[in-house]
């Protein structure tokens, strides 16, 4: 089926936050330089890729059922402070106390959107219901909002839902709030797991290419017409909400 | 303690919506007349009254610890239905058939704002974190939002917590989600029992004139200076959000 009639059915995007609207990797990377003058660029990013996959994979392990925080503001900071206290890092440690870690930890509150983001969101938001589905907590992704513009109709963490995605509480409970058919949501999200946890609910996919996700795999994603696994691959935002625009009949939001 | 001084120490706004955002009594009585030519507008008016009781004292029960169902579309459908199946409406009762139920039952979906209640809201975003917490559930917000144009920035619903306002596991959950301490949290309600509750958990309370709520009550309450009982009291959001303005300190919304 081509793009615009899967869209023409769709009523909700739910859309992944970390990756697929945000940079943390840019972000986070220069957030660090910036409190790190004696550590080279490569080092900075190496910090940031560590800080991230010590989040993705302890949420991965919590959403397979094991104990932990569900806060991601309480897991940024508990892998904070074990990378600071590892050997690889300990300079840092000696250098960041405290009140300095707080204000580092909250630099996932103001990570800067994709250049499509939020002109892409506030197009998609014209057409259909804009909902969030993260595995940050609300707060975090409250600032993270109003630090972006992201106008977004509904903010759902999987704090909610008392674990992380890729469980299936998560889409499940989703599902239930928006009070649609799942055919009528669409995941949009720049990872391809978090696709497959929505498709196994029954929602359609949408895979956005992003530069720092999925990476080596991302380019290689199709769709289904193409003999893919999701139901449309955009490149950006932007492109997506264009998608919206060329459909001709009367879509506008409405109850 | 001036108003003006406990509104800088406030960080969010937490917001009641039936009756303090939107008008429910004018809204819903124009639907059920539009759809019953036959009953006077008299008639009309008391068969939304009678609608609103039953949410009311049933969300009551519930937040005391009854059974029933935690979706307000679910709960307000069946009022509806014992309702056309009392003496009184049964003749309404017959009119109207499950299609036309259903279509009848969104009418909370799409209930018009106050005259204020825009308007407000925008000028209050921009200062602070705008929160709805309402009984309703979060589809049905999404969708008053969207007809409204009321840019709240996290939509909370008691469904969330498993039971209705005044439960305290309500406020003390936004409480949690919003990563503030509560005196920095501003409950706005045009409901006595609803800030009673949240200045229960340590909220501050800002109470809201509205011709259809606590009738016969509102013109007395007066704010803790005056002897009273609330922190605030206001006529409508738009004054609410001009005693925002008059701060000349920098109180933009950050992290």
């Amino acid at each position: 089926m081509p793009a615009e009639e899967i869209l023409d059915d769709i009523e909700a995007f739910v859309l992944d936050a970390f990756g697929t609207i945000t940079d943390w990797h840019g972000t986070v990377t220069r957030e660090i330089k910036d409190r790190a003058a004696s550590i080279s660029d490569a080092e900075a990013q190496e910090f940031t890729e560590e800080w991230r996959r010590g989040f993705m994979e302890n949420t991965s392990r919590i959403a397979k059922g094991s104990e932990g925080p569900l806060s991601a503001d309480v897991l940024h900071r508990e892998i904070l402070d074990s990378m600071l206290a590892s050997a690889r890092w300990s300079n840092l440690g000696k250098q960041w106390d405290e009140n300095a870690r707080q204000k580092l930890n909250l630099v996932w509150h103001h990570l800067d959107g994709w250049p499509d983001a939020s002109k892409g969101l506030h197009g998609m938001k014209k057409k259909k219901l804009l909902v969030v589905l993260s595995n940050a907590n609300i707060r975090l992704l409250a600032d993270m909002a109003k630090h972006g513009d992201f106008p977004w109709d509904v903010v759902l963490s999987t704090e909610l839902f008392g674990t992380y995605k890729p469980n299936e509480k998560v889409y499940k409970g989703a599902i239930h709030h928006l009070a649609l058919p799942p055919s009528k949501i669409a995941m949009v999200a720049a990872h391809m797991w978090d696709l497959r946890g929505a498709a196994s609910c029954g929602m359609r996919t949408i895979y956005v290419r992003r530069s720092s996700e999925d990476v080596n795999a991302a380019q290689g994603v199709k769709c289904k017409e193409e003999g893919g696994e999701v139901d449309i691959v955009v490149n950006d935002l932007v492109e997506l909400a264009g998608m919206l625009e060329r459909d001709t009949r009367v879509t506008q939001y409405h109850v």
